[in-house]
C-alpha cells in the first residue's frame, strides 16, 4: 500500500513542472500546460483537489441543461439580470476549468458559446440604465467594479480554452469583446482605473491580465504604472499605498478579503509572465504578508473578526482566500502552517497552486496554522496605529483578545477606535456587531447596507470603546475620522504577561484616551485573567464617559441581585446610535466588590468592576428601539458611565471558569476564584490596580505619560 | 484483513453468552459473569465500546489521585456535599466497572473503599438537615429521590466486586449500608416507596435490585407488588399506571428520559433474576414502546421536544438513553434502527448490552434510526389526547411539526394544550421556551426552578397555542388541568397530505379550541406548504382571543412595511405571562394579502395571514418586561390577536425557501411561490381556505362537527 503511494508520488514530482511560461502558450495563468498532465492526475488522486474539482464540476453539470440567457443589461445588484451575467462568468470560468482537466468537448463548448454570446452583443450595451451619479457605471453591471470582475473571470476562462479555438473564433473573440471592454475599462473610465483604490485594482487586474493573455504590452504597462507610465498610479504605487508594512487593508479584514483577489491574481499572472519583476517579493514580500494578515485577523472557528462594516458569517472558507492561500503556498513560502489553513477550508482552487497544496498535503506536510499573538501595524509606514491580538491557548479553546485602534477605513470604517472584541472557547464572548446590513436579502434594502449601519452600527456607542458626552468619534464624520491617524498601539508578550496598550487623542477634543488590555496567567487558573483598563484625560468637563461591553449570553449574576423590575422602557439617548439602546435598568457601582457574571456557551465570565470614581453606574441595555423595519438584530450589553469630571478610570477584571456539561447535567470548576480587585488611590503619574487569588496579591502598576497609559508592570506583592 | 475481522468475530460469537443467571453469580445485573471474557475482548475491538470504557476511567483516573471524602451530609442541591456524594456513587460505579475490565486492583480498592467509607457512617446520618417540608427527605440528600439514586448506582457497582470481596468485608457493606438504607427507603418512607410517580420507581428499583442481589425476596415482591403485596402499588402498578399504551410519560420529554432510568435498570435486573416474569413483554411490551416514544419525541438534531418543564440542551445522548437504546436492543428487539440511534449518541454502557450494540454497529448491522410521522396517545388507556407529529425529509433538513394536546404533566406540565412547534433543517423555527431554570447554576435560585417558571414559561401565552381573555388555560390551576383531559387528536398521514387536528373543550368557560395542522406537499416546491388552522367557538363573548407564533431568526419582510418607531415601550399586559413581553408595535392586518417573512438559519419562512375576522391584530412582541434578576432568555414573537367575538378562525400558511450560502454570499430559491391565501366566507358547517401556487389554485375544505374541527380535505380547482 505506502509503496503505491510512493510509486504514485515519484510520476507526480516527474510531472509538476517549475514555472516557464512560454509566450503565448496557454493556459498560462492558474493552471499552465506544462502541469496540466499532473493537474488531470492530481484530480483523481488527492482528496482534497478531487473534492473541491468534483464541486465544481457538479455547478457546471447542473447548469448544462439550461439554455444560455445573455440579456440586456437592465437590473441593479441583486436583480434578475444582474445575477445571471454574474452566474455566467462563474459559469464560463468552471466550465473552461472542467474542459481541462476532463478534456470532456462539452464543457469546451459551454465555455465557447458563453464568450462568443457576450461577443456578440456587448459593443451594442450602453453604459448600463440603473448606474448611480457620482458612482463609475459598468455596461454589464450597474458599476463599474462587477465590470472588472466580470472579465477578470472571462480572460482566465479564454487562457484556458483559446489553445482550442479557430482563429476567425479567437478574432471575434478579442475584437468584439475582449479589446473594447478593456479599452473601455481603461479609457472611458480612467479615472477608476488609476484610482489608488480597491476599485482602481480590480480595473488594472482586469486590463492588465488581458493585456498579457492578448499580448499587449501597452495594456501591462498601464497597468502597472498607470495610464501616463508615471508611475504615480498603477498597481505597485497600489501596493505601496493600499497596505501597511504588515500587509493589513485599512478597510478590515472583511474588505481585505475582497481587495485580495485582484492583487493576488494579477500578481500571479506577473509572475508566470514576468518573473523578472519578481512581484511576490515586492515590498518585502507585501502579498505575502497581506495573506498571513487575513488569515491573523480571525478567530480560531475560522470567523473574521467583523471589525468595520463586515458580514459576520464571512470566514478563512471564502474563495478569495482558498486562492490567496493556495498562491501563497505554491508561489512564495511553502510554509507547512499555510498547509493546515488549507486543511480548515477543506477545499483548494483547480490550477497548480491548488495542486501543489491537495499534493503536500496528502504527503502529510502539513502543520498547524499558527495563530500568533501579534501587534499587527496600520498605515503605509506602519505608524498609523493597528490591531493587537492577545492570544492564549488551543485551537478548540482559544482565548483570543482583540484591540483595534487603526486608521478609519474610509466609507466602510466604523468609529470605534479603541474596540476590544473577546473570544473564547469558540465563541465569541463580547462580539462587534459587524455591519447593519442583511447581504441578498432583496427585502432588505436590496441587500445593501441598511439606514442602521449609519444610525447604529458605524456608531462608536455600538462598540465595546470609550465613548463621550454620547457622541461618536469624531463626531461621526468620515474625513476628519480618515485625517487623523490613532496615536499609539504598543504590545508586550511575556509568557505569563501579555498586553497591548493603545491611545487615541483626537477623536474628542481635547481629550486623551488610553486602554490597556492585560492578560495574566496564574498558575492555578485554567484561563488567563483579562484586566481592561482605560484612562480618559480631558481639559474639558466630561458630562459623560461611557464604555459599553455587549455579551452573548446570559447575566446569570451579579453583585445587586434586584434591578429594577420595569413595565416602561425609554430609549438610552436621542443620537448617535443611543436612540436605538432601550435602557432596561441602571444601579450605581460600588467603587469595588461589584461584578456581573456572564453565562456564555457553557462558561461563566465574571467581569469585575472597580473604579474611584464616586457616580459609577452601570446600565443594562438591549438593542432595539426606534427600530420600524425590525432591521437590528438582538443584542444585549452593560454600558458603564462615569458622570461630570476631567479623568477618568475604568477597570475591569475578567476572569473565565465553569466547565458545564449539558448532555450530563453536571457542572465543574464553578467557582470564581479573583477577590478584592481594586483601584489603589491613583498618584500623579500612575495608579494601580491591585486583586487576590487564593492568598497571594497581585499588583498591576500602570504608568501615566503625558496623561496617557505608557507602561504595565505586575508584581506579586 | 477481512478474513482477520471474521476470525475475531467467531471468536466472540463463541464468547458471548445468552442469560443464564445462576443464583448469586456475579457480576448479574448490566454486566453478568458470563459474559466477562467477551466484554473484555470487545472493549479492545470495537471502536465504540472502547471509547465509551476510554472516557469512563480517564474520568476514574482523573479521581484516584484525590483523596476520598466522605462528608456528614449538609448541603441542599448544587451544594458542596450534595456534589461530593454524587461524584461519589458515580464513580463507585464507574471503578468498579475498570475493575472488571481491566482486573486492576486499584480499581477494586477504590470502589470497595468508597462502600466501606460509607457503611462505617450512614446509620449516623440523621435526616438530611436541608430536608424541606412536604417532601419526603433523604439522609444522605437533601430528598429521597437522591438516596434512591445512590442506592441504585450503589448496588450495581457491589455486585460487580462483590466477588472479591471476604465474608467479613460483605458483612460490613450489606449490615451497615445496604440493609438499613433498603430498609430507610421502604419502611422509614413507605409512602415513597408505594407511590404511583416517577419517585415512587426509584424507591421500589433502589430496594428491589438491592433485594435480588443480597437475597431478599421479601423486598423484591414488595417492589413487584406494593409493601402490602397487594398489587395495588409496586412495579407493575406503575407500568400500568405511568406510561399510556403508546408509552408516554405525562411529564413530557424531559423528565420521561429521567422516569426510564429506574423502570429500565429494575427491569433489566428482573429479566436476569426472574425470566419467568417476561417482564419486557409486559403490557404488550411497554417498555419497549416508552423508549421508543422518548425518541420520537426528539428533533434530528438530537435534542428532545422541549414540551412542559425541560432543560432545552438535553438531547438523546444522555447517559439514560444510551442505557435505555442498549437495553431495549440488547434484551427486548434486535431492531437496526435502534443502532442507528445508537451511532448518533456516539457511546454505549460498559455492559453486556453495550457490547451486543457496539459488536453489531462494527458489524455493519446498523440502519438509520425510523424517526415517524406519528400520534403518540397519552392517558393509561390511550384516550386522553397525546402528541401528534409530522416529519417531512431527510435528517439533515428534516421539516417538523408537533402539536401537543396531551394531559397535563402534573407539577412540571405547562398550560400549553393545542401547542405547536416547527423544526426544519436541523434548527427550531418556532419554538417551546420550555423550563425558566438554569440547571446547577448556583447563583440562579440555587439551580433549581425560577419564580419565571410559573409566571412566564407554565403560562399559556408563553406557548405557540389560543389563549383567551390573557388568562392562562383553566385559569393556571394544575389541579382542573390535570382534572379534564384534552378533547381529541387524529393524525391522517397520506403521500402528500399530512394532518393533525386536535381539540380542547374545558381549558376555557363555554368554549371550544380545536386547530389543524397540515402538510401540503407540492411537486414543484423543495418543502411541504404548512397550514395552520385554529377554530374558536364560544357560548360567551371573548375580548380577546391571542395567537403567539415565537420564532428564531429575524423578520425580513413584512406586508406592512413601517411600523411604529417607538422611543417607549410598555408591557403587553399585567398577568399571566403578559406582564414579561413588552410590546414593540401593533398593526391592523388585512383580511389577506397579510404576511412576515422570518430569516432562520439561513432560510426563509414566509407567514401568510389570512382572517374573517375585522379586526385582526398583529403584535411583535419581545420577553423581558418585569424581570429585575435578568432570568428570561430573550424571545422574540408576534402575537395575532382578535377581539370582541363568539367564533373567531385564524388560519396561516408557512411556506419554506432559499437557500444561502453564507460561505460564497450566495442565494437561490428566493422569492415565495404562494399567493392569494384567504379564508372563502364560512358556511354554517364548514370553511374553506385556499391558495395558489402558478397557475393552480388550491382548496382546503374544513368540516366543523359540533363547533370543531372534524376534517380536512384537499382539491385542486
Amino acid at each position: 500500500m505506502k509503496n503505491y503511494i510512493k510509486h504514485v508520488v515519484r510520476i507526480f514530482f516527474a510531472l509538476f513542472f517549475p514555472l516557464i511560461i512560454s509566450a503565448q502558450e496557454h493556459p498560462s495563468l492558474l493552471v499552465t500546460k506544462a502541469n496540466l498532465p499532473a493537474l488531470r492526475e492530481g484530480v483523481k488522486e488527492f482528496p482534497l483537489l478531487k473534492n473541491s474539482f468534483l464541486d465544481i464540476q457538479q455547478s457546471v453539470d447542473d447548469e448544462l441543461i439550461n439554455e444560455l440567457l445573455v440579456p440586456t443589461p437592465q437590473d441593479a445588484g441583486g436583480g434578475y439580470t444582474h445575477e445571471l451575467h454574474k452566474k455566467n462568468y462563474q459559469l464560463l470560468l468552471n466550465s473552461a476549468i472542467c474542459f481541462q482537466v476532463t478534456q470532456d468537448v462539452k464543457y469546451l463548448n459551454l465555455s465557447k458559446n458563453i464568450l462568443t454570446a457576450y461577443a456578440e452583443k456587448y459593443q451594442d450595451w450602453p453604459e448600463h440604465p440603473k448606474r448611480k451619479e457620482n458612482h463609475p457605471s459598468g455596461r454589464i453591471f450597474w458599476q463599474n467594479l462587477n465590470d472588472c470582475v466580470w472579465l477578470v473571470n472571462a480572460i482566465q476562462a479564454y487562457d484556458l480554452i483559446v489553445s482550442e479555438l479557430s482563429s476567425q473564433e479567437r478574432e471575434i473573440i478579442e475584437k468584439d469583446l475582449f479589446i473594447p471592454m478593456a479599452e473601455y475599462l481603461m479609457i472611458s473610465h480612467k479615472a477608476v482605473f488609476d484610482k489608488i483604490h480597491n476599485h482602481g485594482t480590480w480595473s488594472i487586474a482586469a486590463v492588465g491580465i488581458t493585456g498579457l493573455i492578448l499580448n499587449k504590452p501597452e495594456w501591462v504597462n498601464k497597468s502597472l504604472y498607470g495610464s501616463a507610465l508615471d508611475k504615480q498610479t498603477g498597481f505597485l504605487k497600489q501596493l505601496d499605498e493600499l497596505f501597511s508594512p504588515d500587509g493589513y487593508y485599512a478597510e478590515g479584514p472583511y474588505y481585505q478579503r475582497y481587495a485580495l483577489s485582484p492583487f493576488v491574481l494579477f500578481a500571479k499572472a506577473l509572475h508566470n509572465y514576468k518573473p523578472e519583476l519578481h512581484i511576490f517579493e515586492y515590498r518585502n514580500r507585501l502579498l505575502a504578508k497581506a495573506i498571513e494578515t487575513v488569515f491573523q485577523t480571525s478567530y480560531t472557528n475560522g470567523l473574521l473578526f467583523p471589525l468595520n462594516d463586515a458580514i459576520k458569517d464571512k470566514s478563512i472558507k471564502s474563495n478569495e482566500l482558498i486562492l490567496a492561500n493556495n498562491i501563497a503556498y505554491s508561489d512564495i513560502d511553502t510554509n507547512p502552517t499555510l498547509l493546515g489553513m488549507a486543511k480548515r477550508q477543506n477545499k483548494v482552487i483547480i490550477s497548480d497552486a491548488g495542486l501543489k497544496v491537495a499534493r503536500d498535503i496528502f504527503l502529510g506536510k502539513s502543520k498547524n496554522f499558527d495563530y500568533k499573538t501579534t501587534l499587527i501595524r496600520d498605515g503605509k509606514d506602519g505608524k498609523e496605529g493597528g490591531i493587537g491580538i492577545l492570544r492564549h491557548g488551543d485551537e478548540d479553546t482559544q482565548q483570543t483578545l482583540v484591540l483595534k485602534n487603526t486608521t478609519h477605513g474610509m466609507g466602510h470604517g466604523h468609529f470605534d477606535r479603541l474596540n476590544f472584541l473577546l473570544y473564547d472557547n469558540g465563541f465569541e464572548v463580547f462580539p462587534d456587531y459587524g455591519a447593519a446590513r442583511f447581504l441578498n436579502i432583496e427585502s432588505k434594502s436590496g441587500g445593501h447596507y441598511l439606514k442602521e449601519n449609519n444610525t447604529w452600527a458605524k456608531q462608536s456607542i455600538a462598540h465595546n470603546t470609550i465613548v463621550i458626552n454620547e457622541a461618536s468619534q469624531f463626531d461621526g464624520n468620515v474625513d476628519r475620522a480618515e485625517h487623523f491617524a490613532p496615536t499609539h498601539i504598543t504590545l508586550y508578550d511575556h509568557d505569563t504577561l501579555k498586553y497591548v496598550i493603545a491611545s487615541e487623542s483626537h477623536s474628542y477634543p481635547q481629550t486623551k484616551i488610553s486602554r490597556a488590555l492585560i492578560t495574566i496567567q496564574i498558575n492555578e487558573l485554567k484561563k488567563p485573567l483579562i484586566v481592561d483598563v482605560s484612562y480618559i484625560h480631558s481639559d474639558n468637563a466630561l458630562k459623560t464617559v461611557d464604555l459599553p461591553y455587549y455579551y452573548i449570553g446570559q447575566v446569570v449574576d451579579q453583585r445587586k441581585k434586584d434591578v429594577e423590575a420595569k413595565v416602561s422602557l425609554h430609549a438610552f439617548g436621542e443620537k448617535n446610535g443611543y436612540q436605538h439602546l432601550w435602557l432596561n435598568s441602571s444601579y450605581a457601582l460600588q467603587s469595588h466588590g461589584d461584578y456581573i457574571t456572564l453565562l456564555s456557551n457553557y462558561k461563566f465570565y465574571k467581569v469585575h468592576f472597580a473604579s474611584q470614581s464616586p457616580h459609577n453606574i452601570l446600565n443594562h441595555v438591549h438593542l432595539g428601539a426606534d427600530d420600524p423595519q425590525l432591521n437590528l438584530i438582538p443584542t444585549r450589553g452593560i454600558v458603564l458611565r462615569q458622570e461630570n469630571l476631567h479623568e477618568a478610570v475604568f477597570a475591569q477584571l475578567i476572569e473565565t471558569y465553569g466547565d458545564i456539561n449539558p448532555t450530563d447535567e453536571t457542572i465543574s470548576d464553578a467557582n470564581p476564584a479573583v477577590k478584592n480587585f481594586k483601584i489603589t488611590p491613583a498618584e500623579k503619574n500612575n495608579f494601580n490596580i491591585s486583586f487576590e487569588v487564593g492568598a497571594r496579591v497581585f499588583q498591576l502598576e500602570t504608568d501615566l505619560t503625558d496623561n496617557i497609559i505608557s507602561n504595565i508592570k505586575i508584581e506579586q506583592l
